[in-house]
């Protein structure tokens, strides 16, 4: 059986899923991808802190450019996020003849188009499966499933921290600032929420799933956004009364003149469509194409373990290619 | 650009959406796929009756022999159904060194392992996206996405008629043989609906997803089925009152003993839980798996349309891998 090397930059609450993951179930991967994909690096500043993951000895450094740098790496994992050195390194990594995978959409929905057209310069491949939807495989779907299909609409619920606040504001009655403190104290709110609830997250998210269904037209810049903040209960409560739900949701159409016309906003979702009956901290998005008709997939979209589920699905592809020597290239 | 020829075999319904499909969007599936996806032969002992699909000249014929054994054609599309002369076709495609492609379910629950063997064999792809789900891409899910997951449970609604006359005795107060006689004048339920409401289709659906996720143990006559003939509308209005949906589910799951359970039976859905929001003629698949957690897919399970889409990913998939000299053979 062949044997393919992966490095993980950024040991911190994703890297430390993908690393335990890819660890744990290294048996198994190798059973159903047909190659021994192993964890050769980690690397990360902190090098002390317990993730409680078991790493061999010799496997965890601090110099991110030595890990690129070694022979035995054949597929680089970004889990260090944000936009600076994130960048550099999968440039680095491209550059030294790595394929790359990463689930950082703020990077990709911003520069996207740098790092795909440096790997399809290099002849690598960069899979970013876990950048929209967490544990939802809804980049594949788009990418795979539907390859056969014309999209017409994508719709999501691309951000479980204002899911959260949304389901709980209707389901419990809770002041906008009262669940958002609720979300801050469970921990999957940031200290600052501005990325969530003003919809910039979910644009970043909209924006990759918007150039992958409808080609690479539409930038960051280009999409409407209002988000959540300051929402009333008062609204959300006379949309439940109407048996329906208020979602903020991420959308990407094809106008009549042709144009893809992308938005992010607070919509009252009606009664009986399945995006209202997707609660809490679950993300999910619903496809219009043909022929396929209606699709809509649900998940996680975020956290440690839904996030490296979808990364190591990426590690395994690509270390199926290499263990065949093609790349996907597309 | 490599060019892959295409054979269909059986141009029913589902082998009229597929012929729609490659050749509408041939050029949408070139610019994805990387390769130009042709339709050379299809083969139907009606050569005759039109089935609003233009093909060109002399690509429909009556010899499926002579098809499987033209050297343009690189993949054979089954969608003959039943388990008779498909089985002999496949064999034969497989023998003669095409890869296939099959949405029958029936053949693939109770003899597909001799399919498979004999695929494997020969060094050739052999693809079923649309066996399970139609338009879902569930069988992609739990190969591709979830690649790197341990599975738990699988839970499924798999047959639209079922559901469709579930969800007309719930809403509408329809008794089951008013329910099932609308859905037969509506054309989805079968003169003899015995496959579909005594719940053998659901069971071949949820074997096959068995014998993915969980290794090749399960046969079709270790299910244990019980289908929806005869519920009452009393019991489905009692769910209701509850909030909840009578539902027939399919269900696989890993036993505390490692063995693997899989039923098809009524199931009361409780409220609030996604599947119980799946209505009418869609179909849904509810997987629990780790690290990924819970992962939903919903869409149209049945028709000519969703099969399609997912018919020609499947040939997208494997016109991929012959153009780069691959087979996925796992």
């Amino acid at each position: 059986m062949k044997s393919v090397g992966v490095a993980i930059l950024g040991f911190g609450t994703v890297g430390a899923g993908v690393a335990d993951c890819l660890t744990r179930r290294r048996g198994v991967i190798a059973s159903r991808a047909g190659v021994d994909v192993r964890l050769v690096r980690v690397a990360d500043l902190d090098t002390e802190t317990d993730r409680g993951v078991a790493l061999p000895d010799g496997v965890l450094g601090a110099d991110a450019s030595a890990v690129i740098a070694d022979p035995a790496v054949d597929i680089v994992v970004e889990t260090i996020g944000g936009t600076g050195v994130a960048k550099k390194f999968m440039l680095d990594a491209i550059a030294a003849g790595k394929s790359v995978v990463t689930a950082n959409k703020k990077l990709l929905a911003e520069t996207g188009g740098e790092l795909f057209d440096a790997a399809a310069a290099k002849g690598v491949d960069l899979y970013f499966g876990a950048a929209v939807g967490g544990g939802i495989p809804v980049i594949r779907a788009v990418r795979d499933a539907l390859a056969a299909n014309e999209f017409v609409s994508i719709a999501g619920i691309l951000n479980g921290t204002c899911n959260y606040i949304l389901t709980r504001m209707e389901k419990d009655g809770l002041r906008f600032d009262d669940a958002l403190a609720e979300a801050q104290s469970h921990g999957f709110a940031e200290a600052d929420p501005t990325l969530d609830i003003d919809g910039f997250d979910t644009a970043h998210k909209i924006c990759i799933l918007a150039n992958l269904a409808f080609g690479r037209g539409t930038r960051l810049e280009d999409v409407e956004i209002k988000g959540i903040r300051g929402i009333s209960v008062e609204e959300v409560a006379a949309a439940a009364r109407a048996g329906g739900h208020v979602k903020l949701l991420g959308r990407a159409a094809l106008g009549p003149d042709g144009r893809v016309e992308v938005t992010v906003r607070p919509e009252r979702v009606p009664a009986g469509a399945l995006l209202g009956c997707v609660e809490g901290v679950y993300n999910a998005v619903e496809i219009e194409s043909e022929p396929a008709g209606k699709t809509v997939y649900v998940g996680k979209g975020a956290g440690r373990n839904p996030t490296a589920s979808t990364v190591a699905a990426d590690v395994c592809e690509i270390a199926r290619n290499i263990a065949r020597g093609v790349v996907r290239n597309v």
